[in-house]
């Protein structure tokens, strides 16, 4: 009973996956991992049919147990999402929820010497799990890809490296256009270490893990950019090369590594921009008050595919009046309309 | 597993209760509750033991499923509160998590016309009901109550309204020394009020009510004060009085209502002064840079229960370095040493 | 030449007044004030010409001097008032600037033990001192007073004080409503006295006094604070007493000495609703985002007029889009309305 | 007479110099400009003695007469200088006030198509006029430049463009590492230029100059990042160039030509960083929690000083607690260093 909990018109499977590639990651994270299956309402009555897959990632610091986080006056996404085929407002669906949490707080859905093999682990083992397990149509067109803030980053360059898995997107305040999501909390984080330590992003994690974490203001902003690193600039032996020194300078060399992952600009270069041009749907959306200026890297993405040849009719583009928190309503919205572009 | 879930070494029954009190309640709210108690490792191993039972309650815009809830690097409350006699840190208890939410966002544990007969609900019909079911020992000396924000306001008021039912309270935060914790919000209630809604808060509500909630900032405080006044100063018709007209200019009379329910003045009365002598334990703290000032409270509260002759070392009085959010952390401190205290 | 210098049409006279009434003050303030007085283009032309006059006091913390401030992309008011009658936009007047500034930042231009006679000084000395020495019309019809904040205050009260020597007002976000204005800086004090001054106010004002003032973010609303309990609420000895306790708790006692000179009280009694029904002219206004609600003062100040009798013909109010900072632009308007109902 | 005012122990003369390169300027600002000379006591006592000169520029926004300015319990500038050489804590020198305002705000004493020749003014003009008509040591090991924020900025490329001209400068906050100082502005304000302005800086710039300026938040921000491309990136024909484009991408080709003048980088250049080693006195200060990260700035530019190779005991580096704003008592321990270190 409402607002503790609902009664789902269809049926959340709760499974735990033993990966193969996570195993021995870098940062001793759990390799079995919890993954979400949603059937719609009838799925049991017509064993026959096959429905097309939405596969849903979560932001930095997420992990699969925070779908269930209610929050007040609010419902929880797969209540939401429930809703979308309950009331019949969009073709029914498979959807599946995946876990790439590490100890850093995320992986950006990354393979990367420095955090696991997120990305291989979704798209090789998490699809051919599902497509094994359940009646999905086992196609690229018929999987999409949504998640919100390093959510919708993954789903912007999930599918830019594998078009052969994924055939369409949603991205809300997706991490792109680094420069302006990333660079400005750079300064804040070289003073942070200076003034409380002496310089040292070792001896912050050392401190973080030692007391209870989130005390401290910056810890947030440190673990994160952190994590970012161990995504975007982990060398081969896992040493995570950060992309400012502690005079708050960039790095060119290590904000290159970075920069080479910005959604913007991957867009932008042939091959990705092939992979775009691929895809049935592409939503984008951001809130126009995003303390990440994420709406920038929206607006900055949404040009960057339409110039990469995707045909705007294919595409459908949004900035809504919000911050970055609490925008968790949207999501139904993309799911609906992803839904419906599978079904064409 | 971690960070999904973890097992307790203990046990924790959801239950749902039909309360009688509850039943046709002026905001239609529901009268089958939610109730969870957890009973303590070795419970089912000592069939003729009795614990005693601490009773914890949530803060403002919190229902039961809450404590389910899982943020980054961190435990939910019940895991920790586990660990506690998982470690033996202290004697043995029954956890009792009682739900007050109503539709406004609570009810600050109080009987009110203008949102139910929460008081009684919990003093009433939730204890009868955990005592006949568990093996608890059924009696104020073995009763402890705690909570944080207006569960902390409730495990303040609670005790002094009624001791023969609680004899130990922790408050972490709780609402208390009006002018500091409320007062300072009024103008800026006053002023979106203007602003947005011709200075109207039936505008508000339905506005609220007809959209999705919590999209604009000002959505919490104006529901939270709202909800307050429901508590403090609703007309025995259910009609809700507020304490600052359109202009914010504060209305004595009414203010006068919500002071005569403020903990640092109810202390000062002579038979709550008797009733906080009667406590075994009262722990106090807040965190000296929370956002109501609640370590202002705290500390006046504090001073209150002294000055009423609680003798010193019966009270734990501690500013720590926080804000008002996050600080989960400090319940299990306040837990253990009640468990302790009771057990004298 | 601009930006760095204008040119006045008319001229502006500076001087110097040994006062009798601040002799001796409380502070140790110098009773030799500055005093600046503006005759418009043409006073030199006209000898046997007679002008209104309008006073012009300031906000807290500004001294005389302060108005040959020159600010980014503005001018400051004594060159925009030259244009107001520069440009025949208002009836000739005189306009006299006078400095109420006391070592703790200001006066509110009131007669306190804590701080001097400043009310006397501008109502009887100054006055007379420009009668005696400028072609003024020598009536409480032919003079006004206008001010910002603090100075907006004392447009306010002075003439409630002294009608017969003030027949017009201007207040531009005057404090008023001081439940709004004020109370809610309160907690904010007390906690920064206990963590900073060990409770203590008199800590705070060696430590001031003794350091360059103004490197703490909370040295501005301390002084400040200060300043207000010695005007509204020194004892006769010259001790201050403050409206509130080291917990940040309200003191009843002094909290309605300082409610006792809240221009909305004051408007609301017989004999200060006389005083305004018998204003020619009440101009009231405040910035939509005023940083102390005194929007809300002035509104609630505005309703307090009309219902004292005063005839709306005879006010003007407006709350423009603004904050309390940078409003320097209105006061032209108010002077030139003002200069125009002075002349009617 | 203080606070109002304060008797110098020296003499500040008020000129105005015509200057022969701002005539035709760009922006059409004035070419007569607004020179403040001050001579120290005893200038006039012995008519034969010649006097080491410091050269004094402000801040963004900031004219000449805003030296002026009086703020709440501080003292300008002028009256602080006085005082060193009063209280006979340096060795005596010669003061100069130089303008380089223009309609944007500032010019970073940089000669630019956008604005002018305000470096030519400032080394060719100011120094050959003050040499003439005072008794100055006229070589550069006499002469020192200091400033704040853009006055630091000034005060750091000035004497690496012209050491033949400045043997010695002082930077308070000066802008620095513009990745710190700079680029994390550009998401806002192509985000207000967004929501505002339809995008366009020209809408903005045609808005400002048509109503109240400062009215709004974004006010300053806008003009002065204009006003810094202005300097920066203008091109030949004057047209400016703005380093991030509508979605608040960097613009590399232009970025790179602000990057050219940051002072850190212009350090790390073997011409520049001999200019630095051939300094007598280096003053490097910046308040921990400025802002801008100007703290930043100047760790990176003193490091890049040690780098060049100047000698550690020829500079003086401190980081002290404040913001950027305020800090006007740090400016006369700088000079007052720079006159004893000229002196040796």
């Amino acid at each position: 009973m409402l607002p503790w909990s609902a009664d789902l018109a269809g049926r959340l499977d709760r499974h735990v996956v033993d990966s193969r590639v996570l195993r021995g990651n870098p940062l001793g994270d759990p390799h079995e991992r919890p993954l979400w299956v949603y059937v719609p309402p009838g799925y049991d009555d017509e064993p026959a049919r096959r429905y097309p897959a939405v596969y849903v990632i979560q932001g930095y610091t997420g992990h699969l147990a925070m779908w269930d986080n209610r929050t007040p006056f609010r419902r929880p996404f797969p209540e939401l999402a429930d809703e979308v085929f309950a009331a019949r407002r969009a073709p029914a669906a498979i959807v599946v929820y995946v876990d790439a949490w590490t100890a850093y707080g995320g992986s950006q859905f990354l393979d990367s010497p420095g955090t696991g093999r997120y990305h291989t682990y979704l798209c090789e083992e998490v699809v051919a799990w599902v497509d094994a397990r359940y009646r999905t149509i086992p196609e690229r067109d018929a999987r999409a890809i949504t998640g919100k803030s390093s959510g919708g980053y993954g789903a912007m360059i999930t599918p830019m490296l594998r078009p052969d898995v994924f055939g369409s997107l949603a991205t809300h305040a997706g991490d792109a256009l680094f420069e302006a999501a990333y660079l400005p909390g750079f300064p804040g984080l070289a003073r942070t270490l200076r003034e409380q330590y002496g310089g040292s992003y070792a001896a912050f994690l050392a401190d973080f893990r030692g007391r209870v974490a989130m005390t401290r203001p910056e810890d947030g902003p440190l673990i994160e950019a952190y994590g970012y690193a161990a995504a975007y600039s982990a060398d081969d032996d896992g040493t995570v090369r950060l992309p400012f020194d502690g005079n708050g300078e960039l790095v060119p060399e290590v904000w290159d590594r970075w920069l080479a992952r910005d959604p913007v600009r991957m867009a932008r270069e042939p091959g990705y921009g092939e992979a775009l041009r691929s895809m049935r749907a592409i939503w984008i959306d951001a809130g126009n008050r995003d303390e990440y200026y994420l709406d920038l890297g929206a607006t900055a993405f949404h040009e960057a595919v339409l110039a990469a040849g995707v045909p705007a009719e294919r595409t459908r583009f949004e900035l809504f009046d919000a911050t970055h928190a609490m925008i968790e309503y949207r999501y139904p919205l993309a799911l609906e309309w992803l839904c419906h572009r599978m079904s064409v």
